[in-house]
This record gives structure tokens, C-alpha cells and sequence, in this order.
């Protein structure tokens, strides 16, 4: 950290803010420019909050962060390598990362009835994809909205996988629901508006099962990768960032602005699989199939997208999702660039 | 709701699509005009998702939604009225709201130990404050920051009660926490990073305590009113809707906007007390007496003010906080406006 | 448009309000709903600013509009047909539009001399691109900062344009400008910052050069789209819409939030042809040719990519500047996803 | 400005970009810490761009500036002491600045006809205001409306000035219509969708009539601050900031969110007057009262607002217009606001 004072600081100041900040443990060193002192700051300064420095006196004009406050989720912490999750599902273990093919997630927002999950996870299956995703527990902003079938929701996802084979994401939304829900998913979901739920970010850090953490609407990349770091440090490594459009200004024709560049921003940044969920990240199904394109192009490690039997009569996010049949030209649609890239399951319905 | 037709919309499929709302309990009213045909559609349309019903047909263009999703948090549920928040404290009732005087709450951003929190509490109250404010479980971005010192603070403010009256306002961050938080609370604040936990907001409104709470951060207007409306739902009728900065593109001097707009226009759309918090609102203590003027003038039913007695040495959010010396000036500076339009306590430090 | 009328509203202003709006040349065609009454407005309402309209009465709640505010912009306009703007180059006609191969736009910032634009638009047709970019005149935050070599750079690019056949794409940031850059110009740009600019707007529009519109920094689609309305209306109907980033929250990584999807959002409302500028979208070199190949595989007719000899010493705009170099490799990156999709030149470097 | 280099830069890279800028005529100081090496740089930096200078090495991560660019805006260029403007009118010269009673400018968006102008004129005069405002040129999102009534509309605001006495403010949305304007108008108006145009600013500053520069939509404090810098640096020192209103991601109640923090930010940082438009700022008259009280109350140097005789039958902007006897109003309850911070003119209709 750097330590900017103002012009005309009295050296004593000076002196006795270096003492003060020698007794937190760090070694401050002066530097004397033709205007202005500047104190560089040796040591452990990771949990430092800069404004908070800048209260020691109010000679100081800035304090400057120079290191990245996350520690586990850095790329630098595994020396520059990428990280990939392993995820066990009765068709095999489907890994996400980097150095893999992309993994594509799909099915409906909601768990509707039995027969309707089971069909869409054997038409997504079909048509290439790893994992079936549906919501037992849905966030709405209504309190008059359908709030998911809850538990008994459950029962339909694993008769869905046991139908299938595929691995099975869903959305936790209260920590109480945990333990029941890891017994059914094979990735657990933290959604947008949970990412800065930090009471549940340490309880799903605490157990085993891998997570998906979408972004939070109007979170920054860094306060993204910290919610990550909260996960990491409660002791589960298996976390896969998800990107699912932002909150800006035009929201009316897309209803998110989906932040593609998160992709090379984070390759950079952390060694954790990237993931994109253009439905959300868009709200409508007929940019789906561009952004799907586009991020796989982009180099995104997994891909998550809705598709329901019956758009209009979905209980939830019906406008966002494909159709089966819409979803089986898309897979054939990304096939091609998926393999220029060298990134495309040979065969996509058979996994090892 | 109104459901605009394609030009060129087949009578045969504006028949079948007036035919299934009608299914829907809805009562469907055809205008033709020169271009285009449109719906009107009669009956209880609360619940629906506009962008839901365009899925009903490929013919649809538009489906716009007339009223309010919002029903208790309504102005119009009260017919027009304000409501008000009674919240007995040990020096009687404060009431908020309205048509009653601002009430002031201040205190630091995390309880740190008795004597800070007791001398706090002394200090805010002889300056005129109502209401102590001290967090005991903190949201921070970094897991690796202070989180508050939990159920031991709790204590704390139990003794800052006793030993001032003043009512105390702390957060909640965790359901199973409820419970003991109201043991000592007299409002449980539910924070801007928990908005849209709505498993929290179901709990938080099933119990009787008053409930102040605040905006997300890029929660528009109406999503923070369908957040009250959850609390409302649950059955407990006592929020008061706090503004406490939102996030935009400018972030350099002021760490967020602080939406005074949110006052003039909240009370056009409903019944609930208007709180601001400017110390949140703009991160920087050196701009809260501005916005704190501010926040009384536009019409605010209280305010929210962070006072620590050592920024320099606070465990959270030290930038933002006044000293006690800087908060007693605000209270005199805040004064007179609020005697001149009305709305200050004749004498701040005795209340009824 | 949809006037919706307070609940309560008497008969009689409803009747005045029906009046009134026949003399504005519209037929008002009343609907009687359970709560509200509801007025349809029939007649051509492009011009009607909905907000003007509530003052017409305080018994009006809102007023909706029904119509999109373009017309000449509008996909409509052409019967759903996309259009397209032949370019004549040196090289031969370039054609940008939906059905054409990608065009490539490439080159510095700034012209800073004759040897470095010259060498440039070698490397850059030698990779396969088709225009060089090159600013003679530059909007710069600062006034101290380097503001482009103006009438003198034209020259230079007349000479880069000479030496290799390249068309030529520079910005006019001043009307009195146009008629001397349009001498050597083969595409006009309009900047970010004077998408606004009507004046300036209507002024280019007046001129026979194709234009370059890019998309203010907080511009909605919508008003961007009005924007090249202003061109349009004005005679100059070879518009190319370019995207380059919009302003977001986020600011640390990426400058810019690249939204890529407005790839799909315009194909539906505009038969404009559509370019990506992922350097600027970005502002940093190692994140364009992920958004390049990105931006190819969602479908955009051309993109502008900022390409310098010597990022180091670029006088403007250097770190998000490719070396000639790394953008040889992704033009080769490219090629392979651009053959897929149809959308590549069979021999990019030779065009006919 | 200080160079933060990567871990493990090597010695001769550090030694090389220390000797390239030397010769940039900067005096490079390196510090070494436990796992960085940072190099602070003494001289002449406010016109290097942080991110260009991260180019010079791959070695470098970060660049980070510890000075403001502005220089002649900044408060430390008259040595903390706030500027003022004085504009002469025929009712004698008003100034305006942090030492002075608060100026109001009031009346309509846009100067329709002789009888409405005066009209106004009268009334706001007789409210109290020291300004008539009246649009001549108006920016329109679309071509196809009504544009402002040009060079007739000047002559029509010199005739109010006539009857009335009153500065006049109106906008300039070109630069060849500068010298006409300020035939008529004491204060030249740059709109917030000119901020960005330099040609303009750079031609405004060349004059001699004050200015005021009204905040681009999506423009920092910083970039906003850079655009006066413009101004005064091409030689016109009379600059008022105003602050109208921001983008954010909720426009569905206030069109835009007002910034009022921008007042306490930028007494800070500027020595620069403040004007604060909550007309524009909110977009709906309902919402302009209470936010002017704000204004006021957080210590704007002047009001501008919007006032037309019949806001119902407005050319442009009706819906954020108070009519007349609203205005008389809000006046009056400013009043005792203004007196109570020392604020108001003693007999506002009367200046010296």
C-alpha cells in the first residue's frame, strides 16, 4: 500500500504516522517527491481497507491499494495455472475449466411437474448437453410470484437424473435448505441476489459439493471474486464463476447487460472456470442463441441455458427460455466453432 | 394490462389469445385502431409478468402493465394516507413517520466494546438522537475483515440501552439470529446486501418487531418497495424504507449516489416512513452534514448518521462516521431547518 | 398510444381529454375496464412525447407508447430487409451488411506521421483489413493532452490511403471540418461524445460520405438509433451503427462494458449494418481478441480494432492499442470462426 | 505518479524504464518491498495518462496517479478560496458563488412565443428570480421534434430582458451561433449533451460572457470538472458548474437520479460556483419542491428551474415544468430555509 500525503505535511506527522503504522505490523518506507511525501507500505496489507488508513491523520490525502485484496481465488496462488472443477454425475465426471471442453447446462428455470423435467432433461441430454439445471427454490421480486416447488421439487430433479444420467444445479436460497438439497444436486447454485448473502456463502463453503456463484447484479469483478474468497476460505475449493448480465442504464430491450469481457478479465485475474448464462443475461430468448455463440468464441468454460417444453406456459422466466427444438439448432450452431476452437466434446451426448 | 397486436394479427389468433385469458380470470376488450389491435385486459393482473403473457403468442408485440405490482405498501391500500412506525423505547414511544418529527439514529457502524458503545450511546443522546445504531454482525466484502463481534455485542447494546433509554437499531444478516437480535432490538435493520434475501424477508416478517429496510444497491425504486411487500405479506405491517446510496458509474469521491429523489418519490407510492442514511450514502464523513441538510429539507422521516469516537481506530466504515464533537454541530446546523418546516422535536434530547 | 386514466376519473374530463386529443388529429377510442378507464389513441403518434401527454389533465396516470420513435431507422422501414453500404476503396468496393463477409477496420488512434500511418496500413491490409482508422482529430478528457495533428494528419492518411489502397475512416469532432476531411475520407465517424451532438448530426447528414455512428457512452439502444434517425432524415442514408462500450459501475478491469448484445437487439429493430470496436469497448489490448472473436461469432458486419507499431509511444489510446504483430495472429484466430459462420472474405487481403 | 512493478521484475527492467523517464524529464525514486518494487516518480505528471505509461514495460502492473489533472478548476489553484461569478443584467450585477445569496433562474424549457415569455418573465421575476431561462436551440432525442424557434427566439428573450430586467440564460448548441447568443444572453448555457464537445467548449472559452456548464449524463465528477478546465483554459474564467441529473439503472419514477453530493464533492475540489437543476434532475414537477428545498439546503449556489404558464400545452418539457402560482409557492417555502442559512436575498425580488 501506498501512503500519499499532502502537500506541506510537517515532518513530525510524518514521523509519527510511520510509528503508528509500524506498530500494525508493516515496514513504511519514505519517499520525498518535489511536491509531496509518499509512504510505501511493507508487509501483510491485505485486509487493510484503504479509506480506513486514510483516517490516521488528516494530512494523508490518499492511500492506494496496490496488491488485489483476494488471496485463494488469485491466479497467482496457484502459480499462474488454471483450476478445474471435477464433477461426479451417473454419466461420468464431467470436468469444467480451462483446459476442457465447454460444459453446457441446460433446462428449465423452475421445476414444474415430473413429466415436464424429465422431458426437457432428455431433449437437453439429446442435444449434447452435461448437466440439467431447474429450480427447486426461485428468487422473486414478487412475494405474489410462484416461489418453486420447494422440497418436493427435489424428488422430480433426481428422478430427472436418475432418468438421464445427467448432473443435476440447482439454487440453494437459505442455508437451512443445504443439506437436503446436496443430496439431490450435483453443483450447487448461489444466485445473483445471494452473492452478497455472506451468512450462506460460509455455510455452502463448508461442505463438499461443488458451486456455481452467479454474479450479483451490480457487483464489481473484485467484489465477485471476494464473494469466491469466502467460499474458498471456508474450506471448498470447487467454485465456478458465473456471469449472468449486469444492471446498467438500458434495460429495455435486453433486460441485462451480459459482460462478456468478464471472461478474459477473469482468466487474468483467478484461476477459477468461467461460466455464462446468456438467458438470464439477456432475458430474451431470441438473443440467446448470438450470446451463446459469443461467448463461446470468447472462451467461456461452461455455458448455462434455459429451455422449457412450453415457453408460455413456463411459471417462471418463460420469455427467456428456448424451446427444445430452438436449444437442438443452437447446439448444432455452436458445434462447428466449439471444435475450430478445440473445445467441443467429440461427441458432445456421450461423455466419459 | 394491455396487450398490443402485431400489425397484421390474424383475427382467428386474437380470438384464441382473448379466449385463454379468459381462462385466466380476465376479461379481455378488443380496440381496433388504424394499425394495430389492442387488448385491454380487466381483472386482478397483480401477479402477472408482462414479459410472461408475450409468450402466448408470436403475434403479441407488447404487453404493458398498468398498475402497480405492489398492493399493502400501496398509498392507495391506506387510501391516501401515511402510516407511521410506534416504536417504544425506554424513554417512551418514538414514533416515525410523516406527520411527526425526524428521528435521529446514530451511532457507529460495529459495536467494539462496552465503553466505546456506552460513551457513544451518552454522547448521540445529549446531542438529541432517538436512536442507537451499532452493528453486531457486519457484511464485509472481504472474508478476511472484522465481522462484527456477534452475540457478545449484543450485550453491549443491551447495556447502552440501560444506560441511556435510547432505542437500539441493529442487523440482521442470518435468520437463525432473529430470534436472540430482538431479545435486545427495538428495530432489526435488514441491510442493503440482504434486499433481495427474500427467505430473510419471509422470516423477518413473521415476527413483531418494527424492520428498517434498506435499499440494494441497485434495487430500483419498485424492487424495494416488492421487498417491504414481503415483510408486509408475512403480516408484519412496522417497515420504514431507508435510502442509503446507490451504486452508478461515478464512485471516485462519493463511494455511492445518494437518491434524494427516492423521497419525494416514495411518498407518492406508499404509505411507509422514509429513512435516509447519508453516512452509507456517500462513504466520506466530510460530506454528511451536506446531505444530512439535505435529507431534512427534501421531506426524510429520519435520519441514519454514523458517529464513532475514533474513526481513526474504527473496526468498519471509520471514514464515513462523524466524531461525536462533529455530530453535536450537525444536530445544532440541522435545527433550525428542521424547526422551520416543522418537523424537529422542540427538545431533541427529551422525548415523550 | 394508450392514455390510462386515475381510477375515479369523472366522465366528463374523460370527454374533454377525447376532445382535446381529436384536435391533435387522433381518434380516442375508449375502453371501460373494472377499475380504470383506458384510452386508445389511433392516428400517427411518432412525434408524441407520452410525458407531455399527462399534463393534458390531472386525471391521466400514464401514458404509454405503443409505436417505436423511429421510422427511417427502423427494420419496418425496409419490410424486415437488412440494408447495406457499399463502400468504394482504392481496392475495389467494400460492402458492410448482413450479408456480406466481416469488414475489418484497423489502425492507430492517432496519426502521428507519415511513416508510422504508412507502415501501419501496410501491416494492417498485409493481415487482411480492409480500412484504416486513424484519428487527425481527437476528443481528449484533458485539455493538456495531445488533441490530434488536425488538417495536417489528412494528409497523411491520404497517403497511407495511396500507398496501400486502403479506405480511410477518421472522426469529425467539428461540422467546419466535414468538407475538408470528406476529401480524403472514405467513411466519416461520428465519436462517442458527439452522438449527442445534433447539430453536428444533422450536418453530416447533409453530405454524401457513409458515416460511422458509434453509440454514446450512456446512450440506450433507443436514443442511439434516434440518433442515426437525425442522418437519415436529413438524406444520408448509408449509416453503419458501431458499438464501443458503454459506461458502467464497473470501471477497474475493462473501461468499458462491451455490450454485445446489441448485435441481436438491433438486428431485430434496425436493417442498419453493425460494427463492434472492442478496443475502445475494453480499453485494453489483451482483452480485444477475446471480444473480437466474440463479437464475430454474435454476428457483427465489421469490426474497428485499434492496432499501433509501438503501443509505448502512442501518442493516444496506447494500452488498448494491438501490435501489428498480435494482430496478424488474430486476424489468423479469426479466420477459421469467420469460414464457419459464412461471414469471412475467401482471401481477406485481396477484396474485389 | 508511482509505477508498481509485477513480483520478480528483473533489476535491468526496473533500471530501464527508471532511464526512459528521466528522459520524459521526470526524477524517478525507487522503493524496494518485501515482495514489490515501486517507483515513485517527482515532477511534472498531470498530463501523462496512467494506463499509456503502463506500456513502456511488461514488468509494469500498475500505474497509479496521485495528483488531480485539473489545474486551473482546482480549489488549490486560488489557494482554497472559492471563485465567484458576477454576470451585470439590467436590474444590476448578480453574483454567484459560495459567499453569496443563493441566484434563481427560472422559466421554460423553450421560448414559444412573445406573449408566453414576458408573461413568464413577469411572474418569475415578481416570485423572485434573478434569471429568465428560455431555450432558443433545443437538443431533441428526435429529429422529427420541435426543435426550438433559433434566431427568432433570441429577439423574443431580448424583449423579456426589455420588460423585465432579467439576466437571460439560454443554451448554445453550435458554435456558429455563439456570437448572436451572446448578443441577447448574460449567461451562455453549454447543454449536457455538449459537455463532451470539445470544439464547443474550446470556442465558449474564447468569449468573454459567463457559462454555464451543465454535467454530461454519464460523466464523472472528474470528467465534468476536466470539461470547465477546458473552458478556463482557453482564457474565460467565469465557469458555474450545474449538476441536472444523472444516468443510473432506475428512470421508471425520476427520469434521472440528481447528484446532490456533487455539491459538498466539488467544493472540495473546485473553487468553481455550483448550480443544482432539479428540474431536469427529476424530469416530473412533483418531485422538483423537495428537491430544490435539498438543493438549497446542502448549500447550491444557484437554482435553475423550470416555470411555464401552461406546462400542459409546452413544446418541450412540460411535464417537469411548476406553473407560475407553484412557483410563487416553492419560493416561499425556500424562503425560510434560505434565511436560516444565511442564504437568501433579503427582498429577492429586488437585487442591487
Amino acid at each position: 500500500m501506498i501512503v500519499v500525503m499532502k502537500i506541506g505535511s510537517p515532518e513530525a506527522e510524518i514521523a509519527r504516522i510511520s510509528s503508528e503504522l509500524e506498530t500494525w505490523g508493516l515496514t513504511p518506507e519514505k519517499i520525498v517527491g518535489k511536491h509531496k511525501v509518499v509512504i510505501g507500505l511493507v508487509g501483510d496489507t491485505a485486509d487493510l481497507d484503504p479509506l480506513q488508513m486514510e483516517e490516521i491523520s488528516p494530512w494523508i490525502e490518499q492511500v492506494l491499494r496496490v496488491e488485489q485484496p483476494f488471496k485463494r481465488a488469485s491466479r497467482e496462488f496457484r502459480h499462474g495455472e488454471a483450476s478445474e472443477v471435477a464433477i461426479p454425475t451417473p454419466n461420468g465426471t464431467v470436468w469444467i475449466g480451462e483446459h476442457h471442453p465447454v460444459a453446457v447446462i441446460a433446462g428449465p428455470c423452475s421445476v414444474e411437474n415430473e413429466e415436464m423435467i424429465v422431458e426437457t432433461a432428455r431433449r437437453v441430454k439429446a442435444a449434447g448437453a452435461h448437466f440439467l439445471r431447474g429450480g427447486a427454490y426461485k428468487p422473486r421480486t414478487s412475494p405474489y410470484a410462484f416461489q418453486g416447488h420447494g422440497e418436493s421439487a427435489l424428488g422430480l430433479l433426481a428422478a430427472a437424473r436418475e432418468a438421464t444420467g445427467l448432473g443435476i444445479i440447482t439454487e440453494v436460497m437459505d442455508a437451512v435448505d443445504i443439506e437436503k438439497i446436496a443430496e439431490v444436486a450435483d453443483v450447487l447454485q448461489v444466485g445473483a441476489r445471494n452473492m452478497h448473502n455472506f451468512s450462506l456463502l460460509k455455510k455452502i463453503g463448508c461442505q463438499d459439493k461443488p458451486v456455481l456463484l452467479k454474479r450479483g447484479m451490480s457487483a464489481t469483478i473484485e467484489e465477485w471474486v471476494m464473494a469466491a474468497e469466502y467460499i474458498l476460505a471456508a474450506g471448498n475449493p470447487n467454485v465456478i464463476l458465473c456471469e449472468r448480465g449486469i444492471r446498467t442504464f438500458d434495460r429495455e430491450y435486453a433486460r441485462n447487460t451480459l459482460d462478456l469481457s468478464a471472461i478474459p478479465v477473469l482468466r487474468s485475474l483467478t484461476h477459477l472456470p468461467i461460466a455464462i448464462d446468456p438467458s438470464h443475461g439477456t432475458g430474451r430468448a431470441e438473443y440467446v442463441p448470438a450470446m451463446s455463440m459469443a461467448a463461446l468464441a470468447a472462451g467461456a468454460d461452461a455455458l448455462m441455458i434455459e429451455v422449457h417444453p412450453n415457453p408460455a406456459k413456463a411459471l417462471s422466466d418463460g420469455p427467456q427460455s428456448l424451446t427444445p427444438d430452438r436449444f437442438d439448432r443452437l447446439m448444432t450452431e455452436l458445434s462447428p466453432i466449439g471444435t475450430t476452437i478445440g473445445r467441443w466434446h467429440r461427441s458432445a451426448a456421450v461423455m466419459v
